[in-house]
């Protein structure tokens, strides 16, 4: 083949005509005699672009204190009087007068649009009410919208934005500690889909990767949260530890009980704590963000959990989930002899007694289910499992793509021993 | 204020850690004497990422010939033996046996999804098909789509791509000469939403910018289409015509009459004028893919077109609501003196005489309306009207954000009168 690029006139830097000069080959691929036909002649163009993708991630608090110009200046045009707002129903209960007066103050007038958080509501019906609002509201171009709540609400809030006249702006303000730690730090947005007949719902299948202009966290927020879901972030933070952080884990071992009792609102641990996890996050995901690279150990937990979740809806919170999960994988990696018993013993100490974690759900012993959750997995990364497991020191992580399973149905009857064992211990204690 | 980027370790070209030493200011943003309050130190990331995008347009024919190897050459993994197709209803009928007998002979077996074309079904409900379609078929994460027919199957199709786990691969084979020319060069996707309340429709206004793998253009599709879609791929190649190429508008001048007979079967011209008109796209898109600058020449024809489209759906086909819009273009640049009568008279002869697309609608006399457009429009390109007009030889163009009522109320009571007497020439005939 031969192949010449010839830049275009008016878009030298970015399309370019090529002539292909082709020998035609029959069906087996066994190049044909030039005299049976002669070479064609093909003309094609090709098309490079870089995309530029830039947005911040950015501590500060007290978001809503109206001395604080933050939230304002990220309006457009620059001195709009107007702001389209998406925020979750349990945030405008407990925060609705603050930002009310926030806005107030500034003489911003806002459509605030309340939706419930809850896996259970990410769905297309939010997202038809927020663009039938948009519609209504008449949102321009290059207007940023406004998100406020949880990470089902952010992940609704950025889809929208992103389908909205092919994409509008959004600024993302996380409120828990796992939208804070999580959502707020990548690209991700998106909903889980039910299909149309038979209902089956599949979690985060339709969505986009879209950049918020900025991620501004406020972890006071945080501060009205309940216990439950403060232990639900753990979840995120505790895996991101086990496969990049050694300090992180020993943090959360020495300090998760004090974290939970008071919500992440001192500063030096609590502060180091969300700190690392974002930027081990940003770390993973920076270099990644479309997941071009589809080996990433901020999936560790994640292969199991989203059965777990669809087939709990309601009953089992994400990171949760996501614990469950990660302890099965702890089993998988001891059954390879990756890490020792003793290793085991302490990621379980902190899972339940530092984090008041789950690691155990009922429907870990059903070895179909579990089997389906990596086939399910295996469509998702593109024909290979690439599971992230724990090898080494805690803190280390390696990938793999030929778990059987027997070693799966093996994890699963530990998993309930264990379950059961410290079960009993409990009611003995 | 004080920064200094420092990049994170494991993504140094990506992530970079900032500290912000912020004055506390008041409201009004004057600054507070440093007694009041110490100033505050903010930490954030920012995160920069450059994605690249690339995609092929080609020409190529015959496509469906089971000796072209090429609609094979994407499948993924490379020796797949399935595929997942997309296909028009109208191709289906005329071509499906083509298509069946293809993939037959090269062994891959397809779930062919047909959908039926017409802006009045580019809506939520044929996505909602595509995605349950590709829940039952588990599509892989980098396994492209195949999608053939016109501009509103690719435009759905490649919108369900971008949707789809977030995005998969997908191939767009054109089979009209409006997509051949236009939907199928650019990386736009989408479909008109209609407000699930008032079930208001608005045209694209829920869509992706998401490039295909490629586009593979066999023009021996067109020969199937019936004389008004040929012309109505004609009002697309006109406009840019009018816009950029005046060697392009003289080609339509002297040959349009034959290319609609010939339905664009010969070589000579017919390939001339859709090579023309697709270089002229990918110039005037190729640098500016994401629409970051708002002013587009290719938007000739796309101010009033909307709202004639949506308010006659299908009764009126795309590219002839882009004539119209172009001739009441062409009225409003005579009236601010930018092109002559005589300039006037010859895109007249050459939009009706020679290519014998409609240059009126009744809607065109309903200032109301057209004045709404304009204002929609505003909306869109974030906030002034960015409207381009013909400006001294056909082939030039200029933008103007200052079209006032009273201009658009002459022009239409002008497109009134051209087609009063142009109706009245016909009766006298």
């Amino acid at each position: 083949m031969d192949a010449k690029l010839v830049p275009l006139k008016r878009a030298p830097e970015n399309v370019f005509r090529e002539f292909l000069v082709e020998c035609t080959c029959d069906i087996s691929g066994s190049q044909r005699s030039s005299e049976d036909s002669p070479p064609r002649k093909h003309l094609q163009w090709r098309n490079f672009f870089s995309l530029q993708i830039q947005y911040t991630v950015r501590l500060c608090e007290p978001l809503l204190e109206t001395a604080n110009p933050l939230l304002g200046e990220y309006l457009s045009p620059p001195n709009s009087s107007r702001r389209f707002c998406i925020i979750d129903s349990s945030v405008w209960q407990n925060q609705g007068e603050r930002i009310r007066r926030y806005f107030e103050t500034r003489k911003v007038t806002c459509r605030y649009l309340i939706l419930n958080g809850g896996e259970e509501n990410k769905d297309v019906k939010a997202v038809f009410q927020v663009l039938d609002a948009l519609c209504e509201f008449g949102l321009h171009r290059r207007e940023p919208i406004l998100a406020i709540g949880g990470g089902v609400i952010l992940d609704i809030a950025g889809f929208a934005a992103s389908l909205y006249r092919r994409g509008v702006p959004y600024l993302r303000v996380p409120t828990t500690l796992l939208a804070i730690v999580d959502a707020s730090v990548g690209v991700k947005t998106g909903i889980d889909y039910a299909h149309t007949r038979t209902s089956e719902r599949f979690k985060n299948r339709m969505g986009a990767f879209y950049a918020p202009l900025a991620a501004l966290l406020d972890k006071t927020f945080i501060a009205t949260q309940d216990e439950r879901n403060i232990i639900n972030g753990l979840g995120e933070i505790l895996k991101l530890a086990l496969v990049r952080s050694k300090e992180l884990f020993c943090l959360l071992e020495d300090h998760a009980s004090e974290l939970i009792r008071t919500k992440f609102q001192g500063t030096g641990v609590a502060d180091r704590v969300i700190e690392l996890s974002i930027e081990i996050m940003l770390e993973e995901l920076g270099p990644n963000l479309w997941e071009t690279k589809l080996e990433r150990c901020v999936d560790y937990g994640h292969t199991f959990s989203k059965i777990l979740e669809m087939s709990c809806l309601g009953d089992l919170f994400h990171g949760e989930a996501v614990n469950i999960d990660g302890f099965l994988c702890v089993l998988l990696s001891e059954g390879r002899g990756w890490i020792n018993s003793k290793q085991r013993s302490r990621i379980f100490h902190v899972m339940r007694d530092c984090c008041r974690l789950p690691i155990y759900h009922p429907l870990c012993e059903d070895v179909d289910i579990l089997w389906q959750a990596i086939l399910d997995g295996t469509e998702h990364r593109d024909g290979l499992q690439r599971i992230p497991l724990l090898r080494g020191d805690i803190g280390q992580h390696t990938f793999v793509n030929d778990l059987t399973r027997e070693e799966v149905a093996a994890a699963s009857r530990k998993l309930s021993e264990i379950n059961k064992s410290f079960t009993e211990s409990l009611a003995f204690r």
